[in-house]
């Protein structure tokens, strides 16, 4: 399209008096151009002032629309020549180049210059998105929501009065002050039994995986993973070289079959709280069992307590790791759902016995810092501002859950079920075994609408169940509508093929 | 010692008008008396009233002395009680319980619950420090010099103008200006050839390293290092089953002898631009010749430039990836030693064929974060803040080195050699072979003096030489003399023992 098509279309789809702001819509449609192939990269978009004119909103509207895609690297301005399109292939399901020999031919094979073979492997299932807000993305809150004035106070409050060491790299374990908050926070709402000395601050739940995974664990050990599960876990261990074991969850969670107990792994990774994606609650019985098998047999047991903050009815069950009598559980939690992702502030808690090796073991390994943002949680926790949050947007987002379950009764009736729905920030919805769950939200994407294949959470494909996982934390109730519309429109033309 | 013994010993050695602020030598004091033992876990401190009679300073003095070490962990405060002593037993060289085989007996070998043998291994070596700024620790800068207000300004303004997208999870490779500005400003200041989208950016060195050695290398695969080298990379290394082989340096750099040559390394990790840690830039007719013998053996190379912008006299030296035409280098750095390591941001910029996949594995691996502070950082990169600071703070750190080089050499005359001292942040004070350089560094410590022995930078015992890293950018000019007074109370020591 050139400047002038894109106008003409742009009034075609353009409205006013959606709710929507018009900046964000236009920008949207923009973004939904690109991504579809429309625009092609290099194309000139429309200046500023026409585009204005031709769809009667003000300059200062387009130019925020502009702004925004420049900075998400849609487009780029070239100062007095205009508004480029970018080249955004690499941002569509990334496009590795194969392998390639190199131009010399005196090498041994298998030393090509090349990825790794886990490399090549991780790069061919890929979880992540190159987009982390809106429509239905899971596992990311509403950060519109998140205390800005308060915490930009604590944070200026200390930089005014700057300690040097608040600026270098960290002390193992994190910044002492946060170690304790985060000690009596744990204990107050998740039942988790652990001293300051046993808190470890991470950059996230990723980060305390890995760190197990390297302290804890040598390449070639068997791990249990639920099946299904969150696939960056399943990748990490994956890339790490570790046997991985997927375990059947049911309705009470993680249930492993005779065979599978007969040969104990040396780490269990499991959601008792919310299964992640299920959302089932792991029952308490089932719960004793794990904690004895693992005793019996020396395993490890990380407890992925991602979540749990999050319930709409009922009070958050405790901690799996409260029931531990025989200090073998590493509880791991971060604020990333309770504040915001981009924050990356995680932590565990773990038995006495192995907390400073783990701590040792992120100093070491990741060189970590962020002690100022550390100071700054410290302060936030201990005001009590993450508890007032979570009161509010708790409310915030189960009237967005019940507005995306009315919005899939009122165009499914009981034709698909939902699944999942009583806690968390996502609710999946169930699809027939022959649908193609991945080609939808390939082509949702591409309508500017963001949803999980249920089958990609599945280490072997041949288990997988078909469905769609939908966050709804981060999408304002009046969008929610429109947005599952798009949508329903693209799993209808899936189920009627 | 009780609180009167404790204030009697304070009377003795508190000196006023020595140039250092009241509380923090007193805050050192107290600190030194904790590290040393003197002052036991749960020893109550005296009353800060009290404390400031016999010392003859203000209520307030004594307050912010209590106040650092309680937000360090040393000590902490019971309301209406007083301030006691902690337990830093974890403070000290990390003390890991050796492993247990647990209570049960009905287990494989090798099962038990304990470390990994990697993690283990791990621990033995371990590099880190749990304090990280004053005299003389190395490859930490003056944070005290970091332009506060020009960051803030930027920051506060972001924050006001909140866009959802930067408190998300991170798109592959990055927030795009960040990797745009960071490809003009490395084509500017280090001749680095790479497109934006070559970028990536990290959150260290250490990162970069690590998703260099997951995406391009397997368990098994050999890598070069330098001998000596860098601990943090050693052990990263060791940490992912790499096969380590170090590699001599001699005045031109990395020297691979011809038996080495013979079987070639998938990486080779090295610091052409400033040895780490003896300090010498590889000459140009090394780097063509470990370029072409890395494009005939099909290896990567990682440059690892982490503090090539400090040279007092002459220029720094154009990087080794601008020589490189069969796009075989990867070059990494970070702003840890330009502004404040605590940052945590640093970049890689790789060659076309392999960036896709290296930023698809930091997005995958960590699911990075801190967009914000990428967008602070891109604004405060093009206004020209980094290079600005740089230049004033590259006079600052040029003073205080020669400030130590004219301490050591009214101690020492020609005795002891300088090593390295026409870059970076540190020198090597070069000790004689049979000298136990790791002995005074721990004895210094207990001093309130951090050293690093040169030994511990080396892959093999036996080839390791003997001296001391000493840092002095984060040294104040005016405590160098007194802080190396310590210091070479302890070689002295050593050196006659």
């Amino acid at each position: 399209m050139n400047p002038r098509a894109l106008s003409e279309w742009l009034q075609q789809w353009f409205r006013k008096g959606t709710g929507e702001p018009a900046y964000r819509q236009l920008y949207r449609l923009l973004r939904q151009c690109i991504l579809e192939g429309r625009l092609h990269a290099g194309t000139r978009l429309p200046a500023s002032r026409e585009l204005a004119t031709d769809l009667s909103i003000s300059r200062n509207t387009v130019l925020q629309a502009y702004e925004q895609l420049t900075e998400e690297g849609y487009v780029s301005a070239a100062v007095g020549r205009g508004t480029f399109v970018e080249d955004i292939s690499h941002e569509l399901p990334v496009q590795i180049e194969p392998p390639s020999a190199g131009p010399g031919t005196d090498s041994e094979p298998g030393m090509s210059r090349s990825l790794s073979k886990r490399g090549e492997r991780l790069i061919t299932s890929l979880g992540y998105s190159e987009r982390q807000h809106g429509a239905f993305m899971a596992g990311v809150p509403d950060v519109t929501e998140f205390p800005v004035q308060q915490w930009l106070r604590i944070h200026n409050r200390h930089w005014r009065r700057l300690r040097p060491e608040l600026l270098s790299y960290a002390p193992s374990g994190g910044y002492p002050p946060l170690r304790q908050a985060l000690s009596d926070y744990l204990q107050a709402s998740r039942s988790v039994n652990g001293a300051a000395s046993q808190v470890v601050v991470t950059s996230g739940i990723h980060q305390v995986l890995d760190v197990v995974i390297r302290m804890l664990c040598d390449p070639g050990d068997r791990v249990w993973v639920e099946e299904p599960a969150y696939w960056g876990i399943r990748n990490l261990l994956i890339s790490h070289g570790m046997d991985v074991v997927g375990i059947p969850v049911d309705i009470e969670g993680m249930n492993p079959t005779t065979e599978q107990m007969r040969r104990p792994p040396r780490l269990i990774v499991v959601t008792p709280s919310h299964q992640y994606p299920l959302g089932m609650v792991m029952s308490l019985a089932r719960r004793r069992r794990i904690l004895e098998y693992a005793r019996q047999h020396h395993c490890w047991i990380l407890e992925d307590d991602y979540d749990s903050d999050f319930r709409y009815g009922g009070r958050p069950l405790p901690s799996l790791q409260g029931l531990d009598e025989a200090a073998l559980v590493i509880y791991a939690g971060s604020f990333s759902k309770t504040l915001y992702p981009g924050l990356r502030l995680g932590y565990a808690v773990a038995p006495a016995s192995v907390a400073p090796a783990l701590a040792a073991g992120v100093a070491e390994l990741y060189r970590e810092g962020q002690l100022m943002a550390q100071a700054v949680m410290a302060e936030f926790l201990r005001e009590g501002f993450v508890s007032s949050h979570m009161r509010r947007v708790r409310s915030l987002y189960a009237a967005r859950r019940d507005r995306l379950i009315v919005a899939v009764q009122a165009h499914y009736g009981s034709k698909l079920e939902i699944v999942g729905d009583k806690a968390g920030l996502h609710l999946v919805l169930a699809l027939p075994d022959h649908v193609d769950d991945a080609h939808i939200c390939r082509e949702a994407y591409l309508r500017g609408i963001m949803a999980r294949p249920l089958s990609m959470y599945y280490l072997r494909p041949e288990r997988a169940k078909k469905g769609l996982v939908l966050g709804y934390a981060c999408v304002r109730e009046d969008e929610i509508d429109p947005a599952f519309a798009i949508l329903a429109g693209v799993i209808d033309a899936e189920l009627n093929a």
